[in-house]
């Protein structure tokens, strides 16, 4: 295990109901609230409604929805002029990884006067922020107990994060209820990215971390065992409540810290986001069995079947190969069982760029020296290829 | 999964040479600082050389040395004033749990005129506290990441808890290389503690806890992989460690936000520890399978099964009674390879008292109603008396 500091600050409120606590959690900070949002689907659910109706009387609210599913750094270059214009004290995030992750970008952007797209290359930047306060309505990214922000930069076709304690959630309410309504489609999206993130920092070369793999490996088996029951019921309390208490916990330091080097799909997915603006969950879940394909060998077969194992219940063959290539089958038919389309084709990316990200994920992370295995341009076109077929075993 | 509140606001610096950061982390508090330790086996080790020559310069060091193994009530009292006389501004506790309880215990007595113990009877008579860091030296009790103190009054024979979140410590510096020196007696004393928080938040009956149970078994697997390993390599740092970081994340709240209802070998195992000022660790480690035997039942057998197929990767027999069986056997057996005496009779506690601490039992923990499975005056005695003779298997 490597030396490392945890802090993880963030008050949960973790529950049905608990957005009684909002108005007493914004009021620390001060009266004028940034409401940010996405698309409006928390117009629909009456989320939107509810807050308004808590924070009426004491708040002075001052609104940026449209937050794209992928932010823009143009989001957040606006949404910081509305903090400076309107002496904005918090930032009220409600929605998913996007919309904290652009509130992030914000509220950093808020105290900088260069272009915050400069974070993404230098996170020391951000030097000070406003505080933030969100209200979570998808499973997916973990955004809502961490310092991470991925911004997107379409002219440069560029999706990078930055990281700093100062954009660490103040309090985030989670209410399981609100992912009543999240389409299957964004539903196994979700938990694609919570297993991501939880695979990404499972499949790491830092020796004696049973702490973090065994909290990681019982994790995994909760997003295994509930996705499948929220996807067929989606008002279905305990799963709803397990998917949303496992993705903050897939991402708030604890699988992660102690742990040395970079992560390898989410760098290769980045990519596809960037260039093809797709669903950031399902680009994962592609990528993910390919490249535990691309790295099966004799020195990561161990790792692969303890997970196999662990997660899959599935024996330790006395041949480790043979265990592990059951568990990238089973990783495989998981997702294709959800519904995820699998293949790039299915959301609608040919062979023309694939080179071209190959070298770009090259390019914004050290995929070749720091990851669990060094991928070179090649490997990573190489993934990129395989993910255009349906996976045979 | 029931509501909650999460709040974990700790710092934790881990690893070794983390004590760097102690002059840093204490120095915004103030510059007076009271040290409080046990019973000086940190001048022994040299660690104590050591915090004074990072603080010399720059702060003023009250002592309060000779905290009890079971910190008594006195202690608490003499603290707090040394603290009103020297206008102390920070606690800082070197040591395990009783060093660090009766910390938070004088953090908190400073600012309350009345008799510290009553905080055991009201936690909310705790309304302020001195800020407290912790230099933690033993993997044991968590009190290094939550806001739980346990006092003992040896007059009244009593040790009870109280829970406030202003007792958190703001920082602790774990450092895995400051428990090599940690005794065989104490490291599975220690271990047996982690266990048993995870045991106690783990045979719960509220349902959908499944994010909370897979934390708590991969901890578990992590507890009972490597104390044989410190046992025998003390200054195996892989070992010490993971223990180390099991033994916070095992109490800081993971494993038991969510769920409802109170322990049960802790409020047994206190009334040992209060008669006969026994190691904690070591009672828990004799009940704890005791009590397992006297709960399993066709309703209880499920979760034992379950724990022994994911702790020990029990085949799940078709008769659950079996592998429940075979499971309480390991947790037995286990204790005794690590050399735990595991009657009561090797502790030094006889038959006389059973009955009288069995009545304290249910007096100060409502045993017969809140717990996993409800326990009567008799059923605490006759585990008690189970206590008495090895188990046969």
């Amino acid at each position: 295990m490597n030396n490392f500091s945890f802090q993880v600050p963030t008050t949960i409120h973790f529950g049905e109901g608990q957005i009684r606590k909002l108005a007493s959690s914004l009021k620390v900070y001060g009266k004028n609230v940034l409401l940010t949002y996405g698309g409006g689907s928390i117009k629909r659910s009456g989320l939107y409604d509810t807050i308004l109706d808590e924070l009426k009387n004491d708040f002075n609210i001052f609104e940026l929805g449209g937050v794209e599913p992928n932010p823009r750094i143009e989001t957040v270059v606006k949404g910081a002029e509305m903090c400076r214009t309107h002496d904005i004290d918090v930032v009220l995030a409600v929605g998913g990884g996007s919309t904290i992750d652009c509130a992030k970008g914000i509220a950093a952007a808020r105290f900088y006067d260069g272009n915050p797209w400069d974070f993404t290359s230098n996170s020391r930047l951000v030097t000070k922020a406003l505080p933030i306060v969100t209200i979570l309505t998808i499973a997916a990214t973990g955004s809502e107990m961490n310092g991470g922000s991925v911004l997107t930069n379409l002219e440069t076709k560029e999706k990078l994060s930055f990281h700093s304690r100062h954009v660490i959630p103040k309090v985030s309410i989670l209410d399981p209820t609100y992912t009543y309504s999240v389409p299957s489609y964004q539903t196994m999206a979700g938990s694609a990215d919570i297993l991501s993130h939880l695979f990404e920092n499972y499949f790491n070369k830092t020796p004696d971390t049973m702490v973090q793999d065994g909290i990681a490996e019982g994790l995994m088996r909760t997003v295994y065992h509930y996705t499948p029951i929220a996807l067929k019921n989606p008002e279905d309390y305990g799963a709803r409540s397990n998917l949303m208490w496992a993705s903050s916990m897939a991402l708030n330091g604890l699988t992660g810290s102690g742990k040395a080097g970079i992560w390898s799909c989410h760098g290769i997915e980045h990519e596809l986001s960037a260039y093809y603006d797709i669903t950031h969950g399902i680009g994962l879940a592609i990528i993910t069995p390919r490249w535990l394909q691309h790295i099966l060998s004799d020195k990561t077969a161990d790792k692969i079947s303890q997970f196999g194992h662990r997660v899959f219940d599935l024996t330790l063959d006395a041949n480790r190969m043979t265990t592990a290539q059951e568990t990238i089958r089973i990783v495989y038919e998981t997702f294709v069982s959800w519904g995820v389309p699998m293949t790039l084709g299915e959301v609608g990316i040919d062979d023309s760029l694939l080179e071209e990200m190959a070298v770009q994920a090259i390019t914004h992370k050290p995929l070749n020296t720091e990851t669990y295995v060094s991928l070179s341009k090649d490997d990573v076109h190489e993934i990129l290829k395989m993910s255009l077929t349906e996976m045979n075993f």
